[in-house]
């Protein structure tokens, strides 16, 4: 079983109140007193902001640093894609990209993504540092995509640059939302399987949006639909 | 007169026909065909992929870098503000989300950016890359955000965690969208001197969601609105 990191005071305490396990902390003195919820199972290793600046991953290291255990690989259950929307990443590159997706998922509320073999690796450390603690309350699938959107018959919706536009588009109050790489979109293959081509509508100059971006336009405009704000 | 980097034969190209003065181009053999419209001003240098590696600040080098001459700051003239909407930063520090940000802009036909002089320095090369070419279309200020907003009395808008639903907000076809540092928002100052704060509304869980996506989500609705989509 694997193990990843999360940084963090915010980050860390979202860990240890989730599913996920966590395995150590390390923690400068300072900041004891504010790790709250410790169980027994949890090591916890003072060490000095010197060797904690050793074994961190960011340029400006925080107090605490977590290692968790990475959960195994689960196969997705019919009743995650039911009745809610979730996310679809297709070949996402960028960990910065990835977090930021998750992040804005959570703040959507929408708690499952189901990524391409190629996504970035979740546990990446900059995916993590990037979701700021939301990963700890996301589902995270692999799969081959093509096989699941073939085995699930659920409305999917992809971004594209010239599908019709988000605001004409009649979200059902369940679906996927379908995002691709960062130079090349959705693969051919992955599209040929969803019904939906959609697209935020252009006023400039610039040929696409940033992935992280356009998810949060899509979720926004799905939820204010779904909620005729 | 400072100098700044472009890298990628894209963005390259797009500076190149912008106002923008490049000064020097650094290119592989393998691209020079691709070079459009170079003036005679410019300075080609042909150099090794190795060669250009050092030069480069990417982790993965493209086969073209220029460097461009920054322009002089220049003051904000009053119409630059007037019957369009500018966002406005406040404080933003990550160079991934600055340029993030001007990109969006561009998609959304925005092109005047007015920061505080605390916001990263738009012509870090990290800004320039995440732009994706959308620099060479977006003119951008620094200045005291607390003066300019006493001396240019259009509507403003501030991005905060507890202000009006920006569904139920009643956007002007001119005025300011005002988007805050990453981990403190906005400063008490500026807010001071703003009339409405505005909320993208929340349905999961997360604090907050990452500053380029909130700015999307905001230009994506006030296009909508004023275009009745």
């Amino acid at each position: 079983m694997g193990l990843f990191l999360v940084e963090g005071l915010k980050s860390v305490t979202e860990f240890i109140e989730s599913d996920y396990q966590v395995d150590t902390i390390y923690h400068t003195p300072a900041v004891l007193s504010k790790l709250v919820k410790i169980s027994g199972n949890i090591k916890l290793v003072e060490i000095k902001p010197e060797e904690l600046s050793k074994i961190s991953t960011l340029n400006t290291p925080q107090d605490v640093l977590a290692v968790l255990k990475m959960p195994e690989e689960q196969l997705i259950k019919p009743e995650q894609i039911k009745n809610q929307f979730c996310l679809v990443l297709d070949g996402v590159q960028d960990p910065g990209n990835m977090g930021t997706i998750i992040r804005t998922a959570d703040w959507f509320g929408i708690s499952n993504l189901i990524c391409s073999n190629d996504t970035v690796e979740v546990y990446n450390p900059k995916v993590v540092q990037a979701s700021m603690g939301s990963l700890s309350r996301t589902k995270v699938f692999y799969t081959d995509l093509v096989q699941f959107l073939e085995e699930n018959q659920v409305p999917s919706y992809a971004t594209t640059l010239n599908g019709s536009s988000i605001y004409e588009t009649n979200f059902k109050s369940e679906g996927l939302l379908i995002l691709g790489n960062e130079g090349n979109g959705i693969r051919a293959e992955v599209l040929e399987k969803v019904k939906n081509q959609i697209t935020i509508p252009r006023f400039g100059s610039t040929e696409s949006l940033n992935v992280a971006v356009s998810a949060g336009i899509c979720c926004a405009e799905i939820r204010r639909k779904a909620n005729k704000l």
